[in-house]
């Protein structure tokens, strides 16, 4: 599972930019939740179900972002997502969006906490499997 | 009150603006909400408390919108908040976002929900006196 | 062409939300836009072409919108477009999003502008033509 | 000037918050945004001159940020910025948001880049000059 990459396609709109011509630069993080949140689709995990009947909700806890070339509007853009390192309570993604080349490399890392006091829990057990 | 008019000034960010270079046809309901928190706030009120002692909150039920001029990057903004018309549970404000001239103008309807069923509640009573 | 209806899906994300648990209103509009924006790409035009060869953007010049009920985090909805009255210079569309009811319903009008004046203009000949 | 703190109030609205109950981690770079602007027009230095005189516009080359503690809904947020490090083309802030402690520690540096074509050029000397 650490080593497999997940694709998902972003569409950059009027929303997603700024008078700069370009997208602007907070909006990356919401393509990289959109990937994160469709590769958990993905794998079967549906988040108000996480927090339904475990209590829990993925909180980022850091961002490491590197903005190499700006993307436009009207762009098609892919976002990879990848697992890089994996422990009780957190993961840390490699995340990357691309157009014809890489415009955006980043670090993204989640952490479980519950969802009333926003303290750290371990993932629930299944969700660890799945993941490792 | 109901004659009152209460101004908040709204300065604009990039996050703001799209790549028409221009303010984001959607943000501008972002400014009219700010103005509708800081009027409750100059009346006393703070939503959290409306939430944790009366279990409501207020939604947007209607918005009339019309855009006559763009506002752009770094303007300094005055959104005028009045309200136009009161019920048990509904207040209709018109409100208007000006620089030199009126750039947009707004009728927008909120209703006062249960905070979990979100359906219509009666205002708390200490509200509807500050209103009339 | 007028009475054709476009559908556009849309999913729900934690960016869409507020702290009410429910999509914060300015952000269906941004839902509108996209499904506009697609319904223009089936059509066979890209905004960037409109921009590069005709000097023209379309603005959204009015906007009316009714919320009937919540959308939430995670839903997947499917915005609905359908051009309601057309012009030389403007386009009303009726957009209504659905989950398993109808959610909200809004009539959006837009001008063709020209990108640099933001002076109204005729909707390009072939675009027209397309429209009617 | 490189141990100067300049401190900027930022209010947390609806538009902020997501259905988790606290701030969404995309936007408090947008409190950061905010925050960089008023610093440079503290200084004296507003943004569409910068573009109209020279040519120039600041974008965000990377990014760091560790969410220690959530912001929710009606906080008052203050945001820090200082300058870390300067260079010919490139400032490299450091950024912290605070409420009765830190919320959010960031890194943020910004690269002066042609208008045009994003290239990086030269910060304006009468720029540099109030930096250093």
């Amino acid at each position: 599972m650490l080593d497999a990459e997940f694709i998902w396609q972003v569409r950059v709109y009027y929303e997603d930019t700024d008078a700069a011509g370009v997208v602007y630069y907070a909006n990356y993080l919401k393509f990289m939740e959109r990937a994160r949140t469709e590769w958990l689709r993905a794998l079967g995990v549906e988040q108000p179900a996480l927090l339904d009947e475990h209590g829990v909700v993925f909180v980022v806890r850091h961002v490491t972002v590197d903005y190499l070339k700006p993307a436009r509007f009207n762009d098609s853009l892919a976002v990879s997502t990848r697992i890089k390192r994996l422990s009780q309570a957190r993961i840390r993604f490699a995340q990357h969006i691309q157009r014809d080349c890489t415009l955006v490399s980043s670090e993204i890392e989640v952490v479980c906490v519950n969802a009333v006091t926003f303290k750290p829990v371990k993932i629930p057990d299944h969700i660890l499997q799945l993941l490792e």
